[in-house]
């Protein structure tokens, strides 16, 4: 999508340890217009999946994937980050490693708005090596739910997510698909 | 506003500690429909606000700002919570203890995305003792900006978090105040 890719070559900052900052107008600062143009995109992509419910996780992901939700009709369900393994009665969990953070999380969501009959669409801010995106289906996994789809904002194609969420045989998305990135380069795919 | 009004009679669940479960459409499942049409609420309450930036504070904040954000054509910063004292070069931070988890946090916003020049509309999901409004209140007053009004989806009335916004002059809005609840029963101001 070249509105979002002329954005990140615009005001993305490549930082050490292969991060992309993108606090100006998707993390930190949100800028809603763009926001807006990327979930009408994202329907637009999966007018025809069947979607009955949006998937994403606190706290980067809720706007893109709100956005989403706003132009498809559909909710949207917030996954909880927590530090402990909060296994209790109720809730789905999953571990996720944080790329960026270098902790491990977890992801819950409750089982009273996730059922086998969802077709569940998930969307997120970045998808790199895949590690959230794979506790996310997990998530869905559980609850015998399907996955139709998997959306990210922003893709670094080189940390190779995009194959294990294929290799579950849900469709990959991404709204700016980066192949290369270093200080003051960024290479789109 | 009677549409969140009767969300809350219907879907809301009084728990023990004085604690309002929105989770079904406000916090943990998000009903786009519904804060979409809050946040258009709040774009006609804060039309005359000069406002330039709204803020809120992540993660159950983000929808609602978003929303408003979209219906006022602002940008959202959205306040960044950590558990230790992030006390850094570029941003600005400040203390908020969480009635609901008991805990203390951190809130901060990057000094590069609020500025002196800026009129800010807080927007948060709840507003009951106050201490999440004072935070970001601080914020806004360390970037020597000017808070133009603080509103929240869900007021408590009974805790008394308005009068101490009230009293640095911040005028509070809250499209659903709350005078009373115990179990099986919520009061409406």
């Amino acid at each position: 999508m070249k509105l979002l890719e002329d954005k990140i070559l615009r005001e993305g900052k490549v930082l050490a340890g292969d991060i992309l900052k993108v606090d100006g107008f998707l993390n930190h600062r949100l800028d809603t217009a763009l926001i807006t143009a990327l979930g009408k995109d994202i329907a637009k992509q999966f007018a025809n999946s069947g979607a009955s419910l949006i998937l994403t996780v606190e706290s980067s992901g809720i706007a893109i994937a709100f956005a989403a939700g706003q132009a498809m009709g559909l909710p949207v369900l917030v996954a909880k980050k927590s530090k402990t393994l909060n296994i209790s009665d109720g809730v789905y969990t999953a571990p996720v490693f944080s790329y960026t953070h270098k902790t491990e999380n977890t992801v819950l969501v409750s089982n009273e708005y996730l059922s086998a009959a969802d077709k569940v669409l998930i969307v997120d801010d970045f998808l790199a090596s895949g590690n959230a995106a794979m506790g996310l289906l997990s998530l869905v996994e559980q609850a015998g739910a399907k996955a139709v789809g998997f959306v990210a904002a922003i893709e670094k194609a080189h940390q190779g997510g995009r194959a294990l969420i294929e290799a579950k045989g849900v469709p990959v998305y991404s709204l700016a698909c980066i192949k290369e990135m270093r200080a003051g380069e960024i290479i789109f795919d």
